[in-house]
């Protein structure tokens, strides 16, 4: 059997130490093609480059990995790699990360690592977002990269259901509480409480910095934040289907057709 | 009674043709706060500036009309209006565009317009994005105005149910296909076929533009392209729970914690 194609993409940028892992990890299970911003893109969300040119070089730096760099946003990589480079032809899985960072609970809307697995989902590809909750460019990723083969090895194996894309996060790494297993669970409805930081610049111009803290109003046992807390990695589903089914009826009644 | 609070948001910028109606409309309803880009941001998506500064100045072209132009994404707009010239209030109504150009379909993800609606939407505040199907930045909207009045109405009285934003789309101005009306649907699971246009820059480096075509493979009646090609104004209520809910039973059998 021909080795799987993995594409590994993330938000981060190419020289990153979480897409190293991930390029370690896929190398065991197949054959790898990497296509990763040129620069950190965290908080893209899913936006696409369309009102700008698109840079797209190939990059030398993993040994025996076919690799681009790309100017565009995580989503602009998996969309050139899948058209412009595969001519079309669909990898077996798509990775993206690892994100330096939770990426849990709402932070899936914000991630450009997920938007990169969503994006491959729309495409019918098998995807999955890894992110590890600690925000150190050099943080620890030695606990984790047994369960990322797992997780890859179980999806080349058994396929995802169509148009989902998988959102795990793994605990930061602790000697104390280490990892006691894998959780599917539901996304946290939960929030960040934005504050901002006014600043006045050498010209006496004032700007802003964002910052803010996570806000978990979800008590749900169900959730990927209740999961990480009881140091399990959370697997979120997640579809890119944003309609609320739920609400069409009762929506009806208001704005019925005349 | 106090006359209601409304946010105008948009991507196109807040000098665009969209804008502007939405404000004429909004000042019919309630108090108008605009806070926009200075800029277009089509495509952002549900992009945030949390890696650089971010600036915020008054505007003062819409007469009788608090306004602010903000250098970040259309989601930035609606945090920098909540948490720092609101201090934390709620607007009564948060409306988004109206865009130039379809968020129909696969659109809601790519869409800054409805990025921003959703955001709104986790504030927990009622919030509708508005788009015309019509790229035109001079685009006809006179045939629109009543419908955004009546719908901008409908919400101020009813509310939505908890954490859903409106997709409204509406059909392009035609003189001998006048809108039939509206329709509550759901998203149309489609997807764009992109091709990457690859072209030489002065410099003899390569470089693409992103082109492609809208494909709607989904030939359900109860969706928002269906609606639209049959003269109907679309309204797609969008939820920003990314969970596949019905999916993680099956998954829990093949991750099971261990």
């Amino acid at each position: 059997m021909a080795k799987p194609l993995i594409l590994v993409v993330n938000d981060d940028g190419i020289t990153s130490h979480g897409i190293r892992t991930l390029i370690e990890v896929a190398k065991e299970l197949g054959t790898v093609l990497v296509v990763a911003p040129d620069s950190p893109q965290s908080g893209m969300g899913h936006a696409i480059t369309i009102g700008d040119t698109l840079r797209l070089d190939p990059n030398d730096i993993y040994e025996g990995v076919e690799a681009y760099q790309c100017s565009g946003t995580p989503v602009d990589c998996v969309k050139l790699a899948k058209h412009y480079i595969l001519k079309g032809k669909q990898p077996d899985l798509v990775v993206s990360g690892v994100n330096h960072g939770s990426n849990s609970s709402i932070n899936v809307l914000y991630s450009g690592t997920m938007s990169a697995a969503i994006e491959a989902a729309i495409e019918g590809i098998p995807a999955v977002g890894f992110s590890l909750c600690d925000y150190s460019p050099v943080a620890e990723m030695s606990h984790i990269k047994a369960y990322i083969k797992q997780i890859m090895q179980n999806v080349l194996e058994n396929g995802l259901p169509e148009g989902i894309a998988l959102n795990v996060n793994f605990p930061a790494y602790s000697a104390k509480r280490p990892i006691k297993g894998m959780k599917v669970c539901r996304q946290a409805l939960s929030k960040w409480q934005e504050t901002f930081e006014e600043r006045k610049d050498p010209h006496g111009r004032r700007y802003f910095w964002m910052t803010g803290s996570f806000e978990n109003e979800d008590k749900g046992e169900d959730t990927d934040e209740h999961a990480l807390a009881n140091d399990f990695i959370s697997i979120v589903p997640c579809s890119y289907d944003m309609t609320a089914h739920h609400s069409i009826s009762r929506l009806n009644t208001n704005f019925s057709a005349k």
